[in-house]
């Protein structure tokens, strides 16, 4: 058997105990370093791990299927959720691709994703619909992106952006800006958070306009207002709709 | 100070530390009955509890901005997330309201949110960009709702659909599907997952075309796949694009 889970942020206080328990009852954990690192070292004790570097997305979901295939109670961990441009979808689609891997069952445990840390830090921004759109053009075409892209603009959702910028993909968030201001303020806030529930935590409150495109990296992730998101007393709040529906009278 | 607090799913094994510590750490407990409900009895014990019917927000959320100006800890309860279509934000509106609220200390504690609950149970249907949209048009006018389908399924997003159908709200589901339609194949997976990780879960698959609208009620949450989302055994997969970057050799 396989759980593929997600550690959540990287706080052993945003674990879910479900994740707790999984790691506990694995046999062999499989994960990219940066995320083993964020697992407490007497969590591992006694188990095998598979640690691999960036871009070995593919021979880790084959170790973690050739282990639970030999019978090890296996565990892949992956930061924020595990369902979210994790591993769990590429474990399920390699599955099926061997006999001895077929019958294999393969387990998600939720964790709290990225945007959602990021959010919380923020403020209130995810209070309305939103996109969540990654801005890595390794595996998906740059024209889909695009396109996600202005049409979330255009339909006023609040963006969320994965994977903004890294040193090797340095223009993406530049043209991604252009485009979101053919259809939105740019005066529109702009929420930045780095490392979220992570030493070295950053969140800051910026605008499309103001937005430092340099300080983005591939720990950051933004989340664009929407046209009546705003920011109060320093946090970044995307409005239900109750002050437009009811006079709230606050005269108590 | 008034703490912001996503239960996630309502199972205890979701909940996570940071959240379960709030509750300890509360005087004042403020939510929805449906919410207070996911709590374990023995947790709320020696607090004082506000519990309010459904549409009660701005009441609750009064209720909360006075108890803590009175000095005392208060938390606001949500499911899921606390941000996501959650109190998170309308606590923050209202407390600029009124110099008595204005220097309250407001802290989100995230939570996992529906949409991701429910992509767990259902396989990883999120491993791509993804929308969330509530169909819910009491506070946000059916052309925006509209508008935002029709974009999110022209951009190829994933679409999870929130508040989908209540007995007084029983056409904008069809009225979704229909928009959906003009850009997406009628045989598109479609996982519907009713009351996630709580008593009477389920999970089920089915496509735009056999949807059968009749069975979806307002505590079911909906994600509709995108063009290249699959059913692999049985489970709902979004693929994230490595089989078509890398010829992959499976044969190890």
């Amino acid at each position: 058997m396989i759980r593929v889970v997600g550690l959540g942020p990287g706080d052993a206080e945003l674990l879910t105990s479900q994740a707790a328990q999984a790691l506990e009852w694995a046999e062999v954990v499989v994960g990219y370093k940066g995320y083993i690192e964020l697992i407490a070292p007497e969590t591992l004790q006694g188990k095998e791990v598979v640690a691999t570097g960036m871009t070995g997305e593919v021979p880790r979901s084959v170790a973690a299927l050739d282990h639970a295939a030999a019978g090890k109670r296996t565990v892949v961990v992956g930061s924020g959720d595990a369902g979210v441009y994790g591993l769990a979808g590429l474990v399920m689609e390699l599955a099926v691709t061997q006999e001895a891997w077929c019958n294999i069952e393969i387990e998600v445990v939720p964790g709290i994703p990225a945007v959602i840390a990021a959010a919380a830090l923020l403020g209130a921004p995810l209070t309305h619909d939103f996109a969540v759109v990654s801005l890595s053009d390794l595996l998906t075409p740059w024209e889909v992106i695009e396109k996600r892209l202005l049409m979330g603009a255009q339909a006023d959702f609040v963006l969320a952006l994965y994977n903004p910028r890294s040193k090797k993909r340095d223009w993406q968030l530049g043209r991604a800006r252009e485009i979101i201001l053919e259809h939105r303020d740019p005066t529109t806030p702009v929420g930045v958070v780095r490392n979220a529930y992570r030493p070295d935590q950053e969140a800051v409150l910026t605008s499309l306009r103001e937005l430092d495109i340099q300080l983005v990296d591939m720990f950051t992730i933004l989340l664009i207002g929407n046209s009546h998101s705003k920011v109060l007393h320093g946090r970044l709040v995307t409005p239900r709709g109750y002050f437009d529906k009811y006079e709230i009278d606050t005269d108590s």
